[in-house]
């Protein structure tokens, strides 16, 4: 088994591009000073994502498929929160030289994968050595003449709704720190968020005024909306599900915990949203987020200071 | 002075974002889950590369200024060697907590002031903390209605044409691993590319058929447009610019030394370039580069290989 420092630059280069997925949306691809995409709206939705070895992910607790699905859907969730659809990724890598091959087929494989769940292509990226494994993903989409949907537009009278896993992968976390291995659901979790890529579409047709991806924490990131319209987030624990895999300690992190790329949304009252999506709260005139009318002394994801 | 850690992620992203530049091409820019962008072509041209710590700079060569510039540099100088004009960053930093706030102030007034070089605009990005500082900057461009200026249009007959710095800095790398500081020409070449973003306007204006920026290193470049456009290059070392600045070795550095985002360029032999180029050589039938009729021993540059 080779090692990508015997491949070289070019030759992994070639290896890894040459599986990857090439939609419609790219009219010139891999291999030139930057790639062509197609962006048929006149804008673009663009968003970029660091996932940094020992940080946002371990080896010995994922495998390199796995990796490259996590990396690619949080920034796809990132897209589909605009209300936009997914066109293009691009990927970089830094990798130890000693690294074998095989890792980074199979990390690319995961990537081109979970491009794949959202009809998405790689349409470029670059690859250097590096103490470190750390991956930058950048991920373009297409509004296809629709506004985005933004954290500003939420006014009172709006209802609060969630859509998709919430807490399962901090609680796959808190397993793998203290060395458990089951709810094997939640390990998995953690080693692959499952983002609701239908949400955007879905908010859109309940008119959502607007749309997030969880990726800090419920409560920190509706406390993002709440703050970009100027409006007060009134949710109600009683309306929150907490699967029961979750065990004790669910509701906190349902209500905190960060990584699984569901959405939050803010509908109008006259909305009726599908099955798939639950009401919590709703938004009115004020500041922050109350949780059963008082505040949570609860907390969320800072990078620095976790 | 405070360090990042202290600061906070939500902290620093505002402190940084204040002072980015936010020109006409951003229709939303940092602080919701993406960014929107203008891409009135249709299209987008776009490229991303990481720049790691002890790899592709020192923090005890470089100040976090030059970085900045030098990120930004070497990915629009992609856009712009696709006949592009640049239009928005995205800026992905790894750093480290005990990182002086200042130092990240000062990486993102060196990325202000090149997009400002080029008129281009900071659009979002991410933070998190990491062991070792990784810039990973992804670049997008506008086509204004022109077809791109790929690797692949050179035709037997065409002239080749180079077009800014060219080998300064790999002599000023050679210097300031040798412990020198002169001259200064050349390590400050090495600190701060100056990628000459008209290239992309005057290739155009030429009738180029191929248009690249050169990173990793002359001959390996053109040898990048021979293979893709199916044609041999021939150049003539008599026509090469060598500037007595390069002293001994100089030719060497010229034909092999990357990273000072100068381009090449293959013109219809018609063309009358402007002062700014100079003709280096010839396409003519056949694969590879030649050099005054032989093959180069010299080698270019492989990320894994150095």
């Amino acid at each position: 088994m080779s090692s990508i420092g015997e491949l070289g630059e070019f030759g992994l280069i070639t290896r890894l591009t040459d599986r990857l997925p090439q939609g419609p949306a790219v009219e010139l691809g891999p291999g030139d000073d930057a790639a062509v995409v197609r962006a048929p709206d006149g804008r673009v939705v663009a968003t970029t994502d660091l996932l940094v070895e020992g940080r946002h992910f371990r080896r010995d607790w994922s495998g390199p498929y796995e990796i490259g699905c996590k990396a690619v859907a949080q920034n796809l969730a990132d897209v589909v929160a605009m209300g936009a659809r997914p066109t293009v990724l691009l990927v970089g890598l830094a990798v130890p030289p000693e690294t074998p091959v095989e890792w980074a087929e199979q990390l690319y494989a995961g990537l081109a994968e979970e491009c794949e769940l959202a009809g998405c292509s790689v349409a470029g990226g670059d690859v250097v050595a590096a103490p470190q494994i750390t991956l930058a993903i950048t991920a373009l989409g297409d509004l296809d003449g629709e506004p985005p949907l933004t954290r500003a537009g939420a006014a009172p009278g709006d209802l609060v709704a969630i859509r998709g896993r919430l807490g399962h992968s901090a609680a796959g976390l808190e397993l793998l720190r203290s060395g458990r291995t089951a709810p094997a659901e939640l390990i998995e979790a953690h080693r692959r968020p499952r983002p609701p890529y239908t949400a955007g579409a879905e908010a859109r047709a309940m008119g959502a005024t607007a749309l997030m991806d969880v990726s800090d924490g419920l409560l920190q990131d509706l406390g993002h909306i709440a703050k970009a319209s100027g409006v007060r987030v009134e949710v109600d624990t009683a309306d929150v599900p907490v699967p029961r895999v979750l065990g004790r300690g669910g509701l906190r992190h349902v209500l905190t915990g960060g990584e699984d790329h569901g959405f939050a949304a803010t509908i109008p009252s006259s909305a009726v949203p599908p099955a798939s999506w639950t009401v919590i709260g709703r938004v009115t005139e004020g500041a922050g987020v109350l949780v059963d009318g008082g505040s949570y002394q609860g907390g969320g994801w800072d990078h620095f200071r976790e």
